[in-house]
């Protein structure tokens, strides 16, 4: 028998199965580091020790996105080592910081299969849950993927697609227990607006683009422990559908997270992921650009000092977004590569 | 109104205004190892906790060129968005050591303007301060920039420039408090000559070359949280003046000041920088050289076991040093991408 | 005369002689964060601080092979600046765990001599020794490489040639003092094969590939301070045999060895390298590919927890290993480029 991991194919998956994820990883300064030097972020939170002090952390928390990288890199080897398509994300929770020193690992439950009518794919919903070495749960989200059939004629299984939420209800996002934003320091974070000066509908262009550079993008899935091979090998993907090593969606997201802080500076956390799409692959070479539109806000229960903004973000490829690209009849305009639905908490006055 | 920094144009500045600059910015031992890995530095005090304790430090302290790159970024967005050039460095001295934990934030302090003939551009020239958490200030700087207007028609502002020292007098060089290098290990250093083994006007070709790649100059440039867009973004610069991105001048300095480890091994700190050009812009792709020439000695008050060496350091790309490039009769030699000034300090015996 | 290293000439070199190498260096968690950016690698002892703390160390050791190239990348100012070739390495033991916040140095001792008959270089044999702050050796390894000679008229050395061993004997091999694998967690390792799985001739194709980039292995290189020339002055190498900087073979090593967690996922540690050869060189645009062939197992002495396997790794470039691509009867099948003999240690069932 070979002991080499072959990942799983459909017919391994069940409803209700639970598959604990290798491999827990410990979080560190070193890790900051890097994604600092990847996205170059400047929410003022993650970035100074002083200014989350003064919120009530005991230390600066890490980047969400991190976190969720590297949660979403442990169920690779056996969620999606064999799946021709990364679907969707939904109902995505930020629920806890995470430090340097936490160590973080993950579990996903299936909870719902669907078998194409090709007989060769179907697709499995997974809600994955990444913990921390206390057993916390520092963030959940479900996701779908189309995944290979091991053999097309396996039986396929009853239909079972589970309900999910078009977005997490404003009621349901959690702000981290132990701190206040009152006050918030604006001339330390580079931006004077806060969760009080943005309207539903505003639209704010992020201005700046950043090219990803093929060291780079392998670098940050690696750092993840990410195994999806499509990111790492020139040879088999040269001969493949794109010629080229794709780039891992994630990547493309915290940029434009990263870029948003141009026009969103005090958002300094991000509550929940309602959605999103890769709606075009990405390649080494590419310059990401992003914009914003705000589709919601809301306050926070028991919390007067942060309200929660719902913000869907368009990222590019080599198209500025003064225009503001985004869907069209069908499909989406030129250029756009993310569409991304989440909750962004924010200071207010 | 838009919520998205357009940076200050040069009718922004005031003589005698204040910047207070985002982002406070803790630094890590993550940030020493990226820094390790891009310039491959070697000096043993910034490399060996042990050697920085036996000095008398608390543990080793970080490159003084990171701490300056760090409190430059932030400087960025509020004084050179618009800046057309980069135009110089005066009166730059490090004043206290940076430790991994330190939080370094920066404000820069308006000191001159002068409007050029063509009333399209001025000069802005700022102080910069750096400083730690507690408030010292860890390092301050002059830099003068040539910034857009933002219409030709604005009235120019009373011509202000100020008196730069062509040099920081050695009496104005910070030796680090509490420190002592008497009997410094120079087997641990890797090279056994000390401040009284060099000559004025000696000549030192640091013999190696090291080509720079995309990944690595915007993976510095986005550590210190530097935004000057010319770094990050091929799509706008690819269709530039030079159809590249440009590459941060400091990444040169820290190359150059990398090097000339073969040399000048136990130049331990870098305690002043008297002056700097960017004379040719530097691309990825390009290989870097330096040579340097000893300008001046000085004795440090009350330290018998660290001098001053005055240092002239030349950066070129695509050329080896051997035959010392620098200055001709009209700008420089071909190559020559940078002349920088400075002053470090080397154990005595 | 001058103060640059010009390194040691074959000449220089004296059975008996002790070069003690600069620069010590400080291991930490930034470092770990680098290599595994770099490398991907997934053992769950290094990865997780948890994981460790159950096996009794006082938090995660760093990858063995990190410690190698620090350790290595010192001799080389000393031992191999003028080398033409590093021709092998043999007798390499770890002895005891690396943690972040040590520091590491190195010294070499030369162990034998042997002028080649052209006259032009000579073989030099040295035993490095890697030791941390307390002197505790930490790793100690022969490796001999080709130097040229100052000047061909010299005289040759009495030739002296070492013995080696062909392989580390099982009763050399260290096992980490005060640690138990005793239930070790494979579910959080990723893989249920234990050291009792594995057979004597059993051979493991490691299935995935890895691109490698000009920044990734300048920055690894780097990040070790190992300043052999050809690997990162692309307008010398450019001119010279390949037309390219080489990569450094320990990269490769790195690459293997994190490849090889698919298949081998409980190899914890790398208890010693019998032998290693670097095939044919390595390029940036490589795509690296590698498969193992158990060539022993032995109990280890005292340990009911932990069980040693000799392990035979074969790298290829642009070649999946699926048809185990080795030794033919004159030198390698093509695309092979290293040939490495080590033990692992597992834990046994």
């Amino acid at each position: 028998m070979t002991k080499t991991n072959a990942g799983n194919f459909f017919e391994d998956f069940k409803v209700g199965q639970v598959l604990h994820h290798a491999t827990p990883r410990t979080v560190t300064e070193g890790d900051v580091a890097l994604y600092q030097a990847l996205f170059g972020s400047r929410f003022s939170l993650q970035s100074s020790a002083e200014v989350a002090r003064k919120a009530g952390y005991a230390t600066a928390p890490v980047d969400d996105m991190l976190a969720f990288h590297i949660v979403f890199g442990k169920t690779v080897p056996d969620v999606s080592l064999n799946a021709v398509a990364n679907l969707g994300y939904a109902d995505c929770r930020f629920l806890k910081p995470v430090f340097p020193g936490d160590t973080l690992s993950s579990e996903s439950k299936v909870i719902g299969l669907k078998e194409n009518s090709n007989g060769e794919t179907g697709v499995v919903y997974v809600r994955s849950t990444g913990r921390n070495q206390k057993g916390d749960i520092v963030l959940d989200y479900v996701r779908w993927v189309m995944v290979r059939k091991r053999h097309a004629a396996s039986p396929a299984p009853e239909e079972d697609v589970p309900h999910l939420p078009a977005a997490v209800g404003a009621a349901h996002l959690a702000a981290p227990a132990g701190t206040s934003f009152k006050g918030f320091d604006t001339a330390a974070s580079g931006s004077p607006h806060l969760w009080d000066d943005y309207e539903v509908a505003e639209k704010i262009d992020h201005v700046d683009g950043i090219t990803i550079e093929e060291a780079e993008h392998m670098m940050a899935t690696r750092l993840y422990q990410n195994t999806a091979k499509v990111h790492f090998n020139q040879y088999t993907e040269g001969k493949g559908r794109f010629g080229r090593r794709l780039i891992y969606g994630g990547h493309v997201i915290s940029l434009a997270r990263a870029l948003s802080f141009n026009g969103l500076g005090n958002a300094v956390l991000v509550a929940a992921i309602n959605g999103g799409r890769h709606v075009a692959p990405c390649f080494a070479g590419d310059t990401v650009f992003a914009w914003s539109e705000v589709l919601d806000k809301a306050e926070m229960k028991g919390r007067a000092d942060l309200g929660a903004l719902r913000i869907r973000t368009f990222a590019t490829k080599d198209r500025p977004c003064g225009d503001f690209p985004g869907p069209k009849e069908k499909g989406y305009e030129d250029g756009v590569i993310l569409d991304l639905d989440y909750w962004v908490l924010m200071p207010r006055r």
